[in-house]
C-alpha cells in the first residue's frame, strides 16, 4: 500500500561534456508490481563507478541520467508479495535493483550472478523504463535487492556498505576469512579500506599493501595487522582480495607467489575494456596450486550478514557526508584521488 | 632391516640425441636413512614427463639418467622410523621422493607442494647423489612418498595412478567433484583417461571435451556422461580439469564462460617455459565468479584415498604392458601420440 505520493526526480546528467554538472530533473518510476518495495531516500554513496558512467568510460550512457547506488532511506510502499519489509522500515539499495529469479544463479542465492540483472541505473526495467539510481527522491526495486538496515547503523555509515562494502565482503567470506587465516588486502581506497574494516572484523590476519606512506598510516587505523610488501611472505597468504584495477601493470605474479597451498587471488577491481590483466604460464599456478578469480557484488543474504556484523563490531566506515547538491564536489574529490575514503550525500531534495 | 642385497641399474639415458636409446646402467642409490623405504621395483608407468626429460625439453638432464615416477614394487628394506610398510608389502612411488618435512607444506599435509621437495629422477638428495627413476630395479625414498598398494588392485594398474592418476584425482576432490556436481574433462590422454574414471567414480556428472571422434567413443566408455563442446554449457560446469597443455591456443574464455558461480578452471597441463596462457581481463573472471588455478600432484594421503577408491569402485586403467627393455617402443607411441591411453612397463632386470 502506498502512504504518500512520492515526486521522483535526481540531480541527472544531460550533457556528458560537462559530467559533473548534475541538474534537478524529474523521472518516471517502474511500474510498481507485487515484489516491489519504493524508498524515500536519505542517503547515497558516491562509488567509482558513477563517476565511470558518467564519463561515458563504460559507454554511452542513457540521457538524462541519475547515478547512484549506495542507498539508504525509508520504504514508502511494499508489494503484496513482500516478506521482510514493511512501510516506514529503514532499508537500502544496491548496484542491482532486479533480475529474473528463475535461473539457477537466482534459486541458489546468487542472484547477484543473474545473467539477466538490472542495474540500479543506466539498465532499463522489463517494462521498457530507464532504472535512475540514487542521487534522487526514490526508487523502487525488487524485494531480493532491498536489504533491512539494522538500528544500530547510521544510514550514512550503511550507504556506502551496499556497493562498496558489499563489493568486498562478498569475497571475503566466500573464500574463508576468518580466524587462523592470513588476508592480503592490495589498494587502500574506497574498496579496500572496506576490506581491512571487514577482513579484521572476520577475525583474519590482515596484510594491507600499499605503496602510500600516508595509507599505511590509515591501514593500520583501519585494523590492517601488518603494512607493508616484504619478500617474506612468500607462500602464506590464504586469500589476496585485489581492490585495484586489474591492469598489465599489476605485479600478478609477485602476489601469486605469496599464497599458500591452494590459495586464491580475487580481484575486484574493474578497468577499461582494453586493460588486460598481465599474462600467465601454467608455471605460475601449478607450484602452489593457486587460483586467481573475479567477484561481482554480493547476494542479499551476504548483504544481510554483512550489515549484521557491522552492527555487532560497531564497524564505521569512513566518510565526508555532503548535501546532494554538492555531488559535483564529491565526484571531483573522487576523482582526484582525495576522498578519505566514502563520500554520501544527504537528501536535499524533499 | 635389509632381507637382500639389492643391485641398482636401469635403463639410462647416455645420449640425449638419442634419447629413447637407453642403455643399462648401474646407479649409486641415496644413503639409507631410517624415514626410507628400499623398493624393488616390478612395473612402471611412462609418463609424460619422462619424455619432456629425455628431449631435454626441461632443460639439460643428468647423465646417465633413469627416468620413470610412476612405480610399483615390493618393499625390500624399511627404516627405524617408518610406520605403515612392512619388508615384503607391496608399494608404489610417484613423482617425488622427499621433501623438507618441516615446512607449513609438510606439516599440513601438503608436502607435495614443498618447495624443497625432491622429484624421483633427475633432482638430487641432500647426500648428493642425483636421483634416479623406475625404468630400474630398485629406488629408495622417504615413507612419506612411499603408498601402500591395496591387494584388489593389480600392480600394472596401480603404477600409473602414482602420477597420471594422482595429478588429477587432486583437483578433482580439493574442488568437490561429487554427487550434484557438473565437471568437465578437457584432453582425453593419459591423464584425461584418469580424469574422466575419477570424476565418474566420484559420483559427479562427466562431461568430456574432445575434438577427436574415436576419443568421443573412449571418453563414453570411460565414464563420461556427456561429450561435446555443446554452448548450452554456459554457466553450467562446476569444475573443470584441463588435461591439455596451457598454450595461447587453448580457447579459456569459452571455458570459463561455461562455469556456474564460482566454478573454477584447474589446469594440470604444463606446456613448454615459452607458452603462456591465453591472456585474460578481470570482465572474463567477474560476470560469474570464477576461478583459474593449477594443481601439482597430490599428497600422500590423497594418494592413499585414490588407490582405495580405485580398489572399492574396480577402476581399471586402459593400459599396454611391454617389458622394460621396450621403453623405446613405448616413449615412441607416447611421443607419436598412439598410446591408449598408458604404457606399463614390467621388469625385466631382475
Amino acid at each position: 500500500m502506498a502512504t504518500q505520493e512520492l515526486e521522483f526526480k535526481g540531480y541527472a546528467l544531460v550533457d556528458p561534456k560537462n559530467f559533473t554538472d548534475l541538474k534537478v530533473t524529474a523521472f518516471k518510476p517502474k511500474t510498481f508490481q507485487a515484489d516491489d518495495v519504493e524508498i524515500s531516500i536519505t542517503h547515497c554513496g558516491v562509488c567509482g563507478s558513477d563517476l565511470h558512467t558518467l564519463k561515458q568510460g563504460w559507454g554511452e550512457s542513457h540521457l538524462p541520467l541519475v547515478v547512484g547506488h549506495e542507498i539508504v532511506g525509508k520504504a514508502t510502499r511494499v508489494g503484496d508479495n513482500v516478506k521482510d519489509i514493511k512501510v516506514g522500515d529503514r532499508v537500502g539499495v544496491g548496484a542491482k535493483i532486479g533480475s529474473c529469479m528463475k535461473c539457477r544463479q537466482c534459486k541458489g542465492e546468487y542472484e547477484n550472478y543473474c545473467a539477466k540483472g538490472i542495474s540500479t541505473y543506466n539498465s532499463e526495467y522489463p517494462d521498457g523504463v530507464v532504472t535512475q539510481g540514487g542521487y534522487s527522491t526514490a526508487i523502487r526495486a525488487h524485494q531480493q535487492f532491498v536489504f533491512p538496515i539494522p538500528d544500530a547503523l547510521e544510514s550514512r555509515h550503511a550507504a556506502p556498505m551496499l556497493c562498496g562494502g558489499l563489493t568486498v565482503y562478498s569475497p571475503l567470506v566466500t573464500n574463508g576469512a576468518g580466524p587462523g587465516k592470513k588476508v592480503g588486502i592490495i589498494g587502500i581506497g574506497g574498496l579496500g579500506h572496506f576490506a581491512l574494516l571487514f577482513a579484521k572484523a572476520l577475525g583474519a590476519e590482515v596484510y594491507a599493501f600499499t605503496h602510500s606512506p600516508r595509507k599505511m598510516e590509515d591501514a593500520k587505523k583501519l585494523g590492517a595487522d601488518h603494512v607493508d610488501f616484504a619478500k617474506e611472505h612468500a607462500g602464506m597468504l590464504d586469500l589476496i582480495v585485489s581492490t585495484m584495477d586489474a591492469t598489465p601493470q599489476l605485479p600478478l605474479k609477485e602476489f601469486l607467489t605469496m599464497l599458500y597451498v591452494h590459495g586464491r587471488f580475487v580481484t575486484v577491481g574493474l578497468p577499461d575494456a582494453d586493460e588486460h590483466l598481465p599474462t600467465l604460464h601454467a608455471f605460475d599456478l601449478v607450484p602452489n596450486g593457486c587460483f586467481i578469480g573475479g567477484s561481482a557484488i554480493g547476494s542479499k543474504k551476504e548483504c544481510v550478514a554483512m550489515l549484521a556484523l557491522a552492527a555487532e563490531k560497531g564497524i564505521k566506515p569512513w566518510i565526508e557526508e555532503l548535501p546532494m547538491k554538492d555531488a559535483k564536489k564529491a565526484l571531483e574529490g573522487l576523482g582526484d584521488n582525495k576522498v578519505k575514503y566514502r563520500y554520501v550525500l544527504s537528501q536535499d531534495l524533499v
